[in-house]
């Protein structure tokens, strides 16, 4: 997608064989290329936030792998950089997917193929990651063409939590997807932006890369959705997950299910669009099974931005003595999800629509990428 | 209250006759005192939030409305500053109740009578907002020691939200007075403070108060609280009001509405404590009829804070071409509110119970501020 009115990914390789990454952590206000050289850059780029986003993480943890088998391709070698990049965020499933993908690929090749055999893994699961983002992106725009029609041609107001756009991915991105696609298509959209703290992903990020599409916005703090649903003036709530349990309950930025009950107090449709890779097929319940991230105080204690003179800064806003919790994600329950939004298609919300467009469960990885939708495509 | 172990209101007279009050928008990293010497003081301290609070804000006009009246007391000045101070903010109602009853004493008056009358009036509502205030107190930490009960001395966790404490008021506050009187009394409480953006009222107002007061607590964003309510770690809400239908609908801080969503979503109890002249009595549907303050987008845009040398600065948060909304408030229903808490007692929430505790309605003022609990209280 576009920055600067250029094609960009998050993710790549260069010339020299090294991967390269935008630093998120410096969005909105300076894009900067990061390089990862070694494992402990990997491990570092996504504990530290330079990339995020569920799709992302497990692209750049295949990468991690490459990188370590490139420097130690022993079987020890493969595990111990398997658990390091496992570690290095807790919440998203895709992570531990992306690693066991890479691993049964190397696994039973002598280490000396499994450097560059790890390398080509991990640069076709980019492709794969841009083509189910861009799929999911095509399902989604029928959601929002469909309320376009009901609003006769007036801006479908598209209420987003945190950063699930072609940032979070490799391209495309999976809840802004399905706006990007209904932009191209000439679907009036507009986007209340979540600012999403601690990080302000929404702010940052979300508003960030909507300006650089030309696509409608406007930023809100995360308290205001509820409000804005009260008042007729959001027509779908569309977030990403980082997990997604077999019953469909699902795991996504803090912040989330506060406005899935705001969502089903005020009959907005909520729907969260996610890679099928995101269902984690042996979870059932979860609030109680899926780990949730806690992380510095920090991040809540401080604020990040741009003085008026330009130079990043970070400010206190609360008092020194007080002390401050961090709670990465929360888990939104299945009953409040109206629908979702996979590769493959859409479906309700709930394990029996869930598994119904994923009728094999966790299938063998699919090389091909994008799958065939099994909805049938609603009229437009 | 305590600022440095020392006790300090909000609001007073100084030797001198002028009126100072502590600028909240400095607080908690510097604790500074202005002086409103003429009506246009006044309204700047109003419009621009060097205070606020529902109570607060109504004592500050009526001190305003008393300044006003120094310099000229015709009844076209009169009417000219009440209907200044009236616009300063909009949402809520003890602005107007409290310019209403300084202006019934002040009319019938000789014009050389009314400065001296207006202030002695509002010297009496600052008493009287402080006795209320302490008695919602009283009646408030009757439900902090039940749960302490139940927890069988386990402390209690209260989720408050935005800064109701003594900041927003005269001394005390409202939704944290239960607090400092259960404190007194010995029941352990910890308190999760929503940050509350955008303007952080919480992380800057109520963690410094509560640390002031030697208060456990822990600073939360504003997206956390439904999954710790989801976890079974909080016991109470606990939130002020800047209006309440007459049918129990509450216009309080923005970002209210989903937390008492939450809190019913999980059956925490979700309990608001507002003195009785927040009531709007001409008021049915709070959502529809509520007027809700729109403020200036850079609030959104820019965080404000304390850089690393102890200097104070503002951070923009957003890219500088994104557009940004700004609303103050938002109407919890009625059916939402587990019970109100105001000075004459606890009742449940909605117009039954509500009319049940003031069953005069509006009724004429009470000069004598507190009055009698109309609820029996409960075992402790």
């Amino acid at each position: 997608m576009l920055i600067g009115g250029r094609p960009w990914r998050t993710i790549w390789q260069a010339k020299d064989g090294v991967v390269e990454v935008i630093d998120q952590t410096r969005l909105p206000h300076s894009v900067e290329v990061r390089r990862l050289c070694t494992v402990d850059d990997a491990v570092r780029a996504i504990a530290e936030m330079w990339v995020r986003g569920a799709p992302l993480i497990g692209v750049t943890s295949a990468w991690g792998l490459a990188l370590a088998l490139r420097a130690d391709s022993s079987d020890a070698g493969l595990a111990e950089a398997r658990a390091r990049l496992a570690a290095s965020r807790p919440t998203a499933v895709n992570l531990a997917w992306a690693l066991g993908r890479v691993t049964a690929i190397v696994s039973p090749l002598s280490p000396s193929e499994r450097g560059d055999a790890a390398a080509v893994e991990a640069a076709l699961m980019a492709e794969e990651d841009a083509a189910t983002c861009r799929s999911i992106g095509e399902h989604g725009a029928k959601l929002i063409a469909a309320l376009a029609l009901e609003k006769r041609g007036g801006a479908v107001n598209v209420l987003t939590h945190c950063n699930a756009g072609w940032l979070a991915a490799v391209d495309w991105g999976t809840a802004l997807a399905p706006i990007y696609v209904a932009q191209e298509r000439g679907v009036p959209v507009h986007v209340w932006v979540d600012e999403t703290r601690p990080r302000n992903q929404g702010a940052a990020l979300t508003a960030f890369e909507l300006g650089e599409q030309g696509v409608a916005h406007t930023v809100i703090v995360d308290n205001a959705g509820g409000h804005l649903m009260q008042h007729g003036r959001v027509d779908l709530c569309l977030v990403g997950a980082d997990r997604i349990t077999r019953t469909g309950d699902v795991a996504n930025k803090i912040g989330t299910y506060l406005k899935a009950l705001a969502a089903a107090d005020n009959g907005v449709p909520f729907h969260v669009a996610a890679p099928s890779s995101t269902i984690d097929w042996a979870l059932t319940d979860g609030v109680a099974g899926i780990p949730i991230e806690e992380r510095s105080a920090d991040e809540v204690t401080h604020v990040g931005g741009l003085l008026a003179d330009g130079t990043a800064a970070s400010v206190r806003v609360t008092p020194a003595a007080s002390a401050a919790a961090n709670f990465a994600f929360d888990v939104t329950p299945a009953r409040l999800v109206t629908g979702l939004i996979t590769e493959r298609g859409c479906c309700a919300g709930g394990e029996e629509a869930l598994r119904g467009l994923h009728p094999g469960g966790p299938e063998p990885t699919d090389r091909r990428g994008t799958r065939r939708s099994r909805c049938a495509p609603r009229p437009p």
